[in-house]
């Protein structure tokens, strides 16, 4: 049930593109609940005349899923679209001054060339969009109408090494990120492919676009570096496995020189000590941990006389990976407290 | 994050007695969240000394569990104790005046020898206190200050044929029901039985207690028969799957004389008009419609024209079938919308 | 164990027809490593020239899949076809004087109308082939050259019951078989279905095609009597559970009278006692007990004073229930031990 | 295939200390069905008097779990101990003349106080046995009456490196090596522990034991190094993941130099190729391949200008990774083919 919120209170209206997919499922499902916006239309191509709760009843939500014709009536508009399908939308919707946060990649990237090499396109947007991760760039998304809401791995593997790139110990420096992630098969959408059937998946791992992930760029891009002109030696190797929500990222970070353990937590707590929605933890995360919430957990696992460090990070890819970033961006975007309908 | 709510607004303080457990655990999530309670006290004998933190990471509380010793400064007590040991806890409460809802099975049955066939005891409790099914206890419920919250697989029955025995229809008959239910093995509570590791449990399926289970006779209590005396025949046969939450019941139902499928429709629509969290589904139910809710989905998949019905009923053991049914009573005892906190 | 073999001996030749599905890739399996075949020709429409060991590595099979055009040069066929494609070739094939073991359900039913109405076709086969069922008909299996071989819900039913039915305690009447089962996901075959996928059925439950099943009429002629005029009550329930393999089916059974557990234990014994793959079970089974095995289990879980029973049995549906069952039936035609490369 | 045996070939008899764990059970599966030996007894400390078929049911075994009182009369005895108890039982057998195997790692370390480290122990053993990895030792194993299976951690990551290490290349420098392992949950045995139930594992993943694995000794002292003054940088990050068997490992090798792909490619397809066992595979590996089976696969799944490499194993833990391989060892042992009952 929607909270009891004074009746006389204006709600922002909110509307999702690409609302029948799991990112748009989750947004409905967080949307419905938050009690500053209201839900007004989920557009969905291919669920055009079907309920919501028909294809979710879990979200017993009546509600149309319509076909977009260009409306501009929210107040605010979510993207939760296939890569490349943001692209035409996002402009008049930028123009016709609405409050716009993007989920997929299309804007997310500054370097055109890295964007056509990572998404395999010709062709690269001439725009890019504030990158949406609040414990990076609270101050700029706060400021901004539009944003890029980041990828779900990316925010894995940023939260869990930013204290070193963006913190203020200037004195770190990193030689080498090895960073192997295992996420959720929710991650690759609402899909009928066979090799994610059951029968396929169960029990099952399968690492794949080892190297060449497309959220490589980003994450490059976030740590204040590039892809193709990294500061530091990076590889990400992305698998699949039994599970259907969650990342679990492993990453084994090299130091130019050593740094104390105590150092590197106390870096961490203080990087993160405004941060409601990242837990640096003093025991091992684990994916059940943050299943259905919005926090992205850190555990600094092993620190070596060497300089070797082993980080774990575990979050929702649905919701800190996709739909509760977007809320929590929103809610910046609103002056609103971050944590609204989230917590 | 709690609702906003008016400041002034007085909170009803409430405690939880076995918090620990799975239920527990679900029950304070609810509560955490529920806008018009404070949760105070967490009781839990084997975790004394323990942040809730420690144990479910994902509820983000930091509260201690405490050790149990009498108190009753709170205005409401949920019990979620092994069965046997609400015995001693619940008179005490009761003389205080205190707003008690128990979740196990000690005080179901109004017949005490079926308490002591079913439960294994040589001693019944003396006294019976009124189930807590809202849908057909609703007017007992918002006038008793204490009472038992029905079993999961209980729940999943008894909504899926209640229409039958406690509906206006008198002239429908039954003369058999054979069930069979599925539960997650989350219905076991958190264990360390090696039948119940995940080495042993992941795709396997498992029926126990045929014929003995101790949900039988408050079955057919609330349905107003006896499992001593009962007035139609009755099978249920409980297994375990390959999953954590969830109960999946089929109901083999053979009445009297045969009914016309629109006439059941209308007499479960009818019945269940008023009753937010029972949705009569056209389509077949799933465990994923109502994982994480406090829905009981039921599906009317077949009427023959001999009067055999096959019924789907499906809900989540830890919420309808536990915590979110027994917060839903709460919630009529205080003369509250049902729905609050739930939603 | 595989028998011993001598080298000199001559083997039979073997090609599988539609072997790249599930039940194909069971059936390669087993041929490869039966002491007596030798397998040759693999034919599979859509993965022509792929390799085995590339849709399948764990069968390290470096063999391709071949069109088949009417190919006659081995000595046995198994046909493991979507249902209706082996109508057309069955003929020639048997024509030709092959051994053929159908796995399809295109000749099980003698009744042509049951045929078209469960199979929803236009037209039935002219033909009916032997039900290769080997604990109900040795004696017709090994005089024959082709047969059809028993669906997988089938034989988990049919092998439960059948002693009541074809075994020489006439004196025991059936009036109601209610009847659930749950299948493992590889049931519907190697899927590119968004409701197969892992997101999808990953701790799910779904029950579907009740009391219309296809396995219905094969079911009761099986036991003797038909779906359209059937001589007892039966109702069938199939689910699809959150596991790959294996089928788990709870077989209410109402007798016209009651019958002591001893004697209806002593009848399946008896009943089953030349059959090496049927397992008369004192404790509970489960899916894990038979799966990657050719065994059916059966456990008496419960009887009543008033003629009530409550039987479990657990299959694996790819073994037992399709290519283990069709190598047994090989076996049994070409007068081999039963349980050769079996075991 | 099982290779052909005439009947009157004299079987070795063979014994199982420690039968009843996992890899107990894998061994009794695989010596059941192996032509050259004869299964006797079947030692099990907790499960003494039950029968093999009540804990597995589905190996069909009717021997009962003996006490282990020192008999020698068996010509081969495999021991699946918890680690710590081989230490007594190991030099009696070897005493007495018998063919030993030990899975445990007892015996697999030559420095004693990496022993004491890794185990946490206060004594070492004084002797260390022949490691068991046919892909490596092979000259040493067919000479030996007693060896050390490996670990199954272990075997996929020396099987993954070791062309590198004990290659002919000698040209080819490992720097670094970073290596992330998911293995099924079967690995920590037959397990009551409350973080290994179904309900806290299922869709969960878990790392543990960070940098102090008990493996990484046996893995350097196999690549020629230690890892007291390890020759190159050695992280390995264990985890457990939603899946009962199956180890999946991410080598992140930095080499020295760079080297070109198709060198390496033909390094490993060279290394291994007598080897039949492991496969050096050009598309990706995934457990799902090789589970009940005793493969190990490899993926060379990218290789950069810079010297960087990820590779890809797979393997199962039970079979490659402790039963099968033990029976490998044990055929080589006795100058039979190594492939005998394995495949």
């Amino acid at each position: 049930m929607t909270p009891p919120v004074s009746e006389s209170l204006k709600k922002y209206s909110v509307s999702i593109i690409g609302a029948s997919g799991y990112s748009g499922a989750e947004l409905t499902r967080l949307l419905l609940r938050h009690p500053l916006v209201e839900l007004k239309e989920l557009y969905a191509f291919s669920q055009v005349g079907n309920r919501v709760s028909d294809l979710y009843p879990a979200l017993d939500c009546e509600k149309l899923y319509r076909q977009y014709s260009g409306e501009t009536e929210s107040d605010i508009y979510f993207l939760a679209l296939p890569h490349g399908e943001a692209l035409q939308l996002v402009p008049s919707l930028v123009q016709a001054g609405k409050i716009v946060i993007d989920l997929s990649g299309d804007f997310r990237l500054k370097n055109s060339d890295e964007h056509k090499e990572f998404y395999n396109q010709v062709k690269a947007p001439e725009a890019f969009m504030t990158y949406g991760m609040p414990e990076l760039f609270h101050d700029e998304i706060i400021r901004e109408k539009a944003i890029s809401n980041p990828g779900c791995y990316a925010s894995s593997i940023i939260l869990g090494v930013a204290p070193f790139f963006r913190g203020t110990e200037s004195s770190i420096k990193v030689r080498t990120i090895n960073c192997t992630s295992t996420s959720g098969i929710s991650g690759a959408g609402r899909s009928s492919k066979t090799e994610l059937s059951f029968s396929e998946m169960s029990e099952n791992i399968r690492a794949y676009k080892v190297g060449v992930h497309q959220h490589i760029p980003e994450i490059m891009q976030a740590l204040g570096t590039s892809a193709t002109n990294p500061s530091f030696d990076f590889t990400f190797t992305p698998m699949i496995g039994s599970l259907v929500r969650g990342i679990y990222s492993i990453l084994n970070v090299q130091l130019e020189t050593p740094v104390e353990e105590a150092q590197i937590v106390e870096l961490y707590r203080n990087f993160y000590k405004n941060a409601p929605f990242v837990r640096v933890r003093d025991t091992m995360t684990e994916i059940k941990h943050v299943v259905y919430t919005n926090f992205c957990d850190i555990h600094i696992a092993r620190v070596t006389g060497s300089g070797s460090l082993l980080l774990v990070t575990a979050l929702d890819n649905l919701l800190k990976g996709a739909a509760g970033q977007a809320v929590q961006n929103m809610n910046l975007m609103l002056a609103l407290d971050e944590r609204t309908g989230l917590i």
